[in-house]
């Protein structure tokens, strides 16, 4: 079907249907995406207040044939939130959508609105005693809505798994416009084709989701932390197992910090501290414990049996939780220091943990034959997550080698595939990394998505060029 | 489109593409459903040996419209392994696929194929020292094949989720005979719809598992239970919130057992010893610590601030791994008390927990103007799940009361569902409910799942009258 533009007439026809309050003038930033590949190229801008307001436009657009690009905090990496391949869309920036329905910390729940901001719902579990574990970077912006849609990942998916993991129940627009009702603090409700889990990570092509039940969490009565040296990056997985043997589900977060990015930081923020100095490979390990658990006691445990297994060759372990906070500045300043040095090409992607260290080994043998190019490899080891990153040799810049961007990525993606990897770990598809779905993706899979597609928003007007190919 | 049966010429098409191994001799079983509601009147029973096998004969059926009945352990209670409204359907057997294809404990994930008993499946992990925490009463017979396409629960749910939560990766055969590559240890993987989840719970209507991961997990260093004798209903879910709050995620399984379990115990299996009597209510709380943890004094503190809240009155502690059995033994024998005396109506239901105390009020009160009988109400209280079961009065048999089935259902499940509940919360929907599903279940979802079901499965070959009417 072919899509129509949002014209003046439409425009106008909404204001029947609208408040005043759901217009907005156009402003750049939703035209724009952080890795400034692509912009918009302009449409109608909507904010709606309640779920019927977005019902209601998506009748229209329905009707109208009128493609729609959801908007949450607009920190996604892939492109899922800007087309420039799109005559005047419809943006709907769910941003006034932000309330937080309920919190109840007896049922472990809380009702939230699409537009309500990740930090937000953190603060307001943490006003009942409760965690919300989920933890990315740019929670300060990003919003409930988009972090379902994109299925966001994080530091704490190890213990407490990725954004669907933590969401209960979801009221959504469909794209004919009619109210799916799947709000639910329910644990076990065996009724029906999992719509809910269907649109989490649909990245808006499927359903607008309006609202979420999220689940709430015990909030660790002691936390800890520490860095400790390995020996190699292959003692990262055996230092991980001795970790959760000795310590169970204790264990929040396993990061690995390659070197390069130590080295990134000294250069671009010396201001921050680096506990440890600069070795080839560490890891920060955080851990929430019950009233009962030491975190020390039992990060020097582990220090010292992972020692004796000639795993690790040093160690620091947070004395306060201001240490403890350092920690994560280093780990959490390491993507700022690579913008500052300027990637030629950046990746997110899985591997199974067996095949991480051959891995790591292969993609650094195969970039150098492609150049002397620097390699930042940093990210959530525990979950097999690595954010991979390529910068250029040092005292060039990025633009020198931005013509090598594709082929470095292939070569990386095509290794990740090889062993049994995700080129897309928990960013997603978006419109980045449609090609790489194509090409890397299961056949059936993609046949099956497309006919989920077709028949559910048969016009292809929800996000159309998103996840798959317009 | 019209269904076709599987005739002699059919059967004799299929010889060409599958070894005589997969051809079987119907047996009653394959006809059976454990409630006895409703009989299969034949088919052509076929047992696969592999995927190809799996696939070869889906294509066939697909050329021929011929339906199919996926067939596991079996042991489904709502009646979506047998169907008596098609003619000469092919009964799939997934028995024969029952290898183990590969267990990986550094990795913490397992494949096995669909037939793999869920047993087998437990003692695979506990040999390279990991556990896989699903447990359900069936689990001698019950194969994973369909405890994932019911995403069956069972009582540690509470602490590791549902059989969706424990399922990495899905290999599965679709409604045209293509085969869904989905098999990966991958903890993340953001690249398009979450196909794993959809097919999870599909109840062998959108594709044929036919191999799983599975992710494994630490087993606990050290095992604890307890039963306490509750103050009475409503202090289940204190007691549960403080257990959570002291023990953390230590707390596997918080099973509320029902006075008159109890009693049908004491009156039916008299070899069953009660460690607390008879009261009216009871839990039984199973802990699962790490090394450093001490289950014995956890439960001891629990029960002391417990006390002390006046939310229970007594208690005893297992002193012993045979106490701790012993203990399960009484939780596991209720459902066997249950068939022994007979109900006249069984709900697998769940609620809000704060919903739960004025269910079980309402519920009582409900009942009794139906008439004077028994219920035993008990189950995954943890996870808002109870197992609802109505009896009639003492000296009377079931079949006295046989009529009344549908109007206790009704007012129940009406009940259930003002209360924001599900009334199917790990059964599934199978043949029995989809009249519930149809009443309670929100349009919007419905049309979505209709939508679902005509793409994937245009011709509606895959377990056609199962969870969406034929």
């Amino acid at each position: 079907m072919t899509l129509s533009p949002a014209t003046d007439a439409f425009a106008e026809g909404l204001h029947a249907v609208l408040p005043n309050a759901a217009f907005r003038e156009m402003e750049p930033r939703f035209l724009e995406e952080p890795r400034g590949r692509w912009r918009g190229t302009g449409g109608l801008l909507l904010a709606p207040g309640s779920t019927g307001e977005v019902a209601a436009i998506v009748q229209a657009c329905a009707a109208a044939c009128v493609p729609i690009l959801p908007y949450g905090g607009g920190t996604g990496l892939v492109g899922g939130q800007v087309s420039d391949a799109l005559d005047a869309p419809v943006i709907l920036s769910l941003d006034r959508m932000n309330r937080v329905r309920s919190v109840d910390p007896a049922e472990n729940a809380m009702t939230v609105e699409a537009g309500v901001i990740l930090q937000t719902v953190q603060e307001a579990a943490e006003a009942v005693d409760r965690l919300f574990p989920l933890s990315i970077a740019s929670q300060g912006s990003a919003r409930i809505g988009g972090i379902l849609a994109t299925n966001a990942g994080g530091v704490n998916v190890l213990r407490y798994g990725n954004a669907r993991d933590l969401c209960l129940g979801l009221e959504a627009v469909m794209p004919d416009g009619s109210v799916l009702h799947g709000l639910s603090p329910l644990r076990k409700n065996n009724t029906g084709y999992d719509l809910r889990h269907l649109l989490i990570g649909a990245e808006g092509t499927l359903g607008i989701i309006t609202a979420a039940t999220l689940k709430l969490l015990p909030r660790p009565a002691r936390t800890g932390a520490a860095m400790m040296v390995l020996r190699d990056a292959a003692a990262a997985l055996e230092l991980l197992n001795l970790a959760r043997d000795r310590i169970g589900e204790g264990v929040s977060a396993f990061e690995l910090i390659g070197g390069m990015g130590l080295t990134f930081l000294a250069e671009t923020m010396p201001e921050v501290r680096l506990p440890i100095g600069q070795p080839d490979w560490s890891v920060l390990i955080d851990l929430g414990l019950g009233d009962d658990g030491d975190p020390e006691e039992a990060l020097m445990g582990l220090f010292e049996a992972a020692a004796e297994a000639e795993l690790v060759t040093d160690g620091v372990i947070a004395q306060s939780e201001a240490q403890r906070a350092d920690f994560w500045t280093v780990r959490e300043s390491i993507p700022a220091a690579n913008r500052r040095i300027g990637a030629i090409a950046s990746h997110d992607i899985s591997l199974p943990l067996s095949a991480l260290p051959r891995f790591i080994d292969e993609g650094r043998a195969a970039l150098a034959e492609l150049g002397a190019f620097r390699i930042n490899c940093f990210g959530h080891v525990g979950d097999g997550n690595l954010h991979y990153n390529v910068f250029p040799p040092p005292g060039d810049s990025r633009a020198a080698h931005a013509d090598r961007a594709a082929e470095i990525t292939r070569t990386i993606h095509d290794l990740v595939h090889a062993h049994g990897g995700s080129v897309s770990a928990e960013h997603g598809i978006g419109r980045f990394k449609v090609g790489d779905l194509e090409r890397y993706g299961d056949p059936t899979k993609l046949a099956a998505m497309r006919a989920i597609k077709a028949a559910l928003d048969p016009a292809g007007i929800f996000n159309p060029g998103a996840v798959l190919r317009l």
